[in-house]
């Protein structure tokens, strides 16, 4: 399908879908095999998960490449960057990434169609029902075994994200009559930027790593209220409100990751040879309104993921009263 | 000391404070006439308060091209637009900032040696002792004259504030699993932007009539509690509450006007003839990053003015329970 894809238009929605799934699948199975590692065979877990990353990764780099070009037109689009440039910048980006795409869809077929690819598939539908488990992971509910590990994870992220860089307060209250009041803004230039956006996307994937070993447990039914750890355990109690949230932090983690990159590639096109002064210009304030969504999504992650411990700090209570009453 | 200034540090800081003290004379005085017309002769008022408003614009011109010129440097400096083009940038805004802020160094200078400049220190002077009232002016209290006239600034203000166009919402919730999330911005392009930004400096402007208004009844000694008509009048208790409030929304719309026209400035410096993309690069993501400040100013603006209807509701009530345990 994904070969026929240039074919129909029908052809190419039904294999976007297949694809998405497929790199959906490959994501949560390679998460699983890395947070509940103890529990099967550590160099069978470590190649497949491998595998599955790639396989992911090789999958989803046309659709970033299309979210991307998508996401820059629209952006030039909206600003109308005072009508110069814009459209010869848009131009100039629909080039560069249909180049892109181009490359990233004929990766993606070599991949589909290799004998990697078909090992991998053999590898997953053996999974379904037999799991090399390592020594002793037959023994104790899913709740003794699996709650331990789920709660690495989640410590993991905890920790990721207790050691981000403060958010620029660009909110900030001004100070009454102070006159030349800043913004603060990445300050540091662009090193800077950069390692901080390194610990933002390795807060993404943590995030990612929580939520997939929480659909774990949640499918192995044991988080239950009565085999919940020392009352740290949360997100997974079958309510809806964790799940959601966790969900909706996780959407505002890619947005950013996102951004990042659009900026990133607007930036760069900005460095093609001898491109007019205006287009350069346009590219530039492109630039800035990406990292200025960037910073958007940063706070409605730092918004959500407060809700969220303030949620787990509320149950913990509630369980503790419980426990008392009991 | 004007014509000096460019003598020796010292001189020219003293000339430069001079500068402001006579600007802001020429605001507050200028002001006063035009909220408190009906109370003198309407055709001297007019005369004079034109001749202060071009006084202080003409003066301030010079100021606002220097401060415009060193917020553009210091962002451009802080965002160091990834080493491309920032340095060529710097140069260019420097040189086209020094030619515009020596013409309006030049020209603040003829004023202040002119006789239209001399007229109307004149006539500053004799308004200390002799101002043309209007007749039936000199009859009633302070309060019954001068309140009813300040309500009317106050309530320009407020239909002004209340027509504003809704601020972009920038930091809105997302919706949960919701792709494709967007960041409203301006939409529809740089006219709607314009007309915008024209509405909020008329905010701007009518604020600080309010203001001054409310300097003239705190100096006359009419807002004491009982003589507030209508339990509206707010701001000028001498507590320092409201007054604050007040200066600080100001400063958040003087930075929005600021950031507006430095916007601009980048935005025409990129129009220059032959600059290399990189440059035209820097100054792109530079206008970009000004329009966000001039965001956060309006939002700050917005926070301010929310206080302040808030505090007028709150006193107000407090007056009435007054009022009827009286």
């Amino acid at each position: 399908m994904h070969q026929e894809s240039a074919g129909s238009a029908q052809t190419a929605a039904a294999a976007e879908e297949a694809v998405r799934q497929l790199r959906r699948a490959s994501r949560r199975i390679g998460s699983a095999l890395l947070t509940y590692r103890p529990l099967v065979d550590a160099a069978w877990a470590d190649e497949l998960s491998g595998e599955l990353r790639h396989l992911s990764g090789t999958l989803a780099r046309e659709y970033r490449c299309s979210a991307r070009q998508a996401r820059l037109l629209a952006a030039l689009h909206r600003l109308a960057v005072e009508g110069v440039g814009g459209d010869r910048a848009a131009a100039l980006l629909e080039r560069q990434h249909t180049l892109a795409r181009s490359r990233a869809h004929s990766a993606a077929l070599e991949t589909l169609v290799s004998s990697r690819f078909h090992a991998v598939a053999d590898a997953v539908a053996v999974l379904a029902y037999e799991v090399p488990l390592a020594p002793g992971a037959e023994q104790g509910s899913a709740a003794a075994v699996l709650v331990p590990l789920a709660e690495r994870a989640r410590e993991r992220l905890v920790r990721a994200v207790e050691a981000l860089p403060p958010p620029a307060r660009v909110a900030a209250r001004p100070q009454d009559g102070q006159e030349g009041h800043e913004v603060p803004q990445a300050r540091g230039g662009h090193d800077l930027q950069n390692r901080q956006d390194t610990a933002w996307f390795e807060v993404r994937i943590l995030l990612r790593h929580h939520r997939y070993a929480q659909e774990v447990l949640y499918a192995a039914g044991a988080p239950s209220e009565d085999v919940r750890p020392g009352g740290e355990q949360q997100g997974a109690t079958g309510t809806h409100g964790p799940d959601q949230l966790l969900r909706a932090a996780s959407a505002a983690l890619d947005r950013y990751r996102d951004s990042v990159e659009a900026a990133e590639a607007a930036a760069a096109a900005a460095r093609t040879p001898r491109i007019a002064p205006a287009t350069a210009y346009a590219l530039g304030v492109l630039h800035a309104g990406q990292r200025q969504e960037a910073e958007v999504a940063r706070r409605e992650f730092g918004t959500l993921w407060q809700q969220v411990i303030k949620d787990e700090r509320t149950a913990g209570q509630k369980r503790e009263a419980a426990q008392q009453a009991v």
